[in-house]
């Protein structure tokens, strides 16, 4: 048995999100099918790096299965990509040692968030963008990015009504960029919370409105929930899972 | 009566290009009846800058109507846009004097033709770039660019079965830049034959794969027929018409 790690690349806008579901239409599913279409059998079981939710998108998601059968890595991509939708591809596939595993051996994940800046809508950014609809503070952005930095307890970072113990993660990174109109937010952590990136960015742009400060960042981080608009699903990719 | 402006932004995927046709969906006729709906009457005539083909973007198509209702430029856009579906939208309006005409006022048009190269395909780019399997050499390419630029007779460059006369037209700069797997074709002209971008970044391509030599390129402005794939709409993108 050889053991194969995929890069997998998808537009997450019309997928119930990474993972199977009884009633819909999961990236998993879809590749597990192209997979069995390509080594002739029903489905093959991969075990990914981590979820997508619904609507998210990814460049560098993760997965990794077991075959029995010989396989050439570049033939493999071009002929599973073939048993794809146009809105799922894998971009890379290699052998692995049997230690490898797409979740467990994975250091860190980087996030891209992206969003413009516009008081009318831009169909050619928005299948991967949130809108926002006045300037920001793009500063005071960064600063409460950098707040972000580190190991911290993210408790009230998570979806209303997760209720999972254990909630301290590390950030490793977090940056804002302004390109134009655009809006980058980068974020490499170790692990994140059901919904964290999308509420951290949310947070941010609060900050950059001038809604919340850098003493509400502060709060927030020790445990006090703030209401606002976790940021909706299509601007997030998930960019690299690094090993 | 007023002469107002639009700037007119949209993912062409979907549609039969911009002008009406017996048994498309237009983009022209998605505006039309959203100013109708806006205006509270059937549709409202709008006249573009130009036509652009089925699957081809714009994020800078523009279009003038008449109207004599009270009109504030901002109002309309959002008005407008929630008449509109998703991949549609206008982004600018604004009134303009009587003899401007968004055809025949234009002074030039620019557009860009992005493209990946990957032997895999990249769904998050697929929407509006085409794919090069291969590496191609972007220095020829570039110098095969500058060879278009200039008045030349570009009757070799216009889809086959065009019979047009008057096949003279004047590229005022063409660049090709690559950035990682991207590379970016950004063309102005004072106007273009059918297909004409299309056929000259196909060109470029097979100058960057080495099928063809810079000798032919000059041949093809002289008027020989060369054999190569016209690039997919996909790829192309009206940016902007400056007036």
């Amino acid at each position: 048995m050889q053991k194969i790690k995929l890069t997998i690349e998808y537009v997450g806008t019309d997928f119930c999100g990474w993972q199977s579901q009884p009633n819909g239409k999961s990236v998993q599913d879809e590749v597990e099918r192209a997979l069995g279409k390509y080594f002739d059998c029903d489905f093959v079981r991969i075990y990914a790096a981590g979820r997508t939710d619904v609507g998210v998108h990814a460049t560098g998601q993760v997965a990794h299965f077991w075959t029995d059968k010989e396989v050439n890595p570049y033939k493999l991509c071009l002929g599973v990509n073939l048993a794809l939708p146009q809105t799922v591809a894998v971009t890379n596939a290699e052998f692995v040692p049997d230690e490898f595993d797409a979740r467990f051996s994975a250091i860190d994940k980087t996030y891209v968030y992206r969003a413009y800046v516009s008081p009318f809508r831009k169909p050619s950014l928005d299948v991967n963008h949130a809108q926002l609809y006045r300037e920001v503070d793009v500063s005071a952005m960064q600063q409460a990015a950098s707040l972000l930095v580190g190991k911290h307890d993210f408790a009230a970072f998570q979806k209303t009504g997760s209720n999972l113990k254990g909630t301290v993660r590390t950030i490793n990174s977090f940056t804002v960029e302004k390109n134009g109109e655009e809006i980058v937010f980068t974020v490499n952590g170790n692990a994140f919370l059901y919904n964290q990136v999308r509420i951290m960015v949310g947070l941010l742009v609060e900050v950059g409105k001038g809604r919340y400060s850098l003493d509400d960042v502060a709060d927030m981080l020790g445990g006090k929930k703030l209401q606002f608009r976790t940021m909706p699903a299509r601007g997030l990719t998930l960019e690299k899972v690094n090993y």
